[in-house]
């Protein structure tokens, strides 16, 4: 099981519309994708570790694959119209990572 | 709902246990957290968006909390030995993240 984490650096000034994230492009991500994306997670960033200071990610999905051949696909098929709407909530470019699942979720 | 991520960066050379990590730091910290904490999540960084580019981080966790106060009194209470314990398995000074829960996943 593969994890693609997309993650949004915050970044002072920045422009990031959460509720079209959350609406609108993720559920356009979701359709997509099919179902070889398993199910996708959204968070909000809140704060660092330090008492009031910025989190380092004003925003973070991540998608859950079976596997990463399902996502190379789907990205080759969709990838220009999914990167073709980043622009309709934020100017920030996204770090992408890669991970395995390791524990899924640790009370199941 | 809260999550706490827990993020190691990936860093040429550095020491991560993931088995140490995995099946001794994690149940240690859960069992002092408590049941504020919910669950939580380990992954593995595999790698970043270029092919052959290191992930941006080696290994991440999450926690889920009901509330951002159960996690303040539980680290409180267990924090220097949850710290103490990272010498364990890595040399690498993880950086923290608290996020708010937008979609917890999208298939519930």
């Amino acid at each position: 099981m593969i994890k693609v984490n997309v993650m949004y650096p915050y970044t002072e000034g920045a422009r990031f519309d959460l509720a079209y994230y959350r609406d609108r492009h993720m559920p356009l991500v979701k359709a997509r994708l099919g179902s070889a994306c398993t199910y996708y997670t959204v968070e909000k960033g809140l704060a660092g570790r330090a008492p009031g200071a910025p989190p380092a990610f004003v925003a973070m999905c991540v998608f859950i694959w079976s596997s990463a051949e399902g996502y190379q696909a789907a990205m080759q098929e969709h990838g220009a119209e999914i990167r073709g709407d980043i622009a309709n909530y934020t100017d920030i470019a996204p770090l992408i990572q890669f991970s395995e699942v390791v524990v899924e979720r640790s009370d199941r």
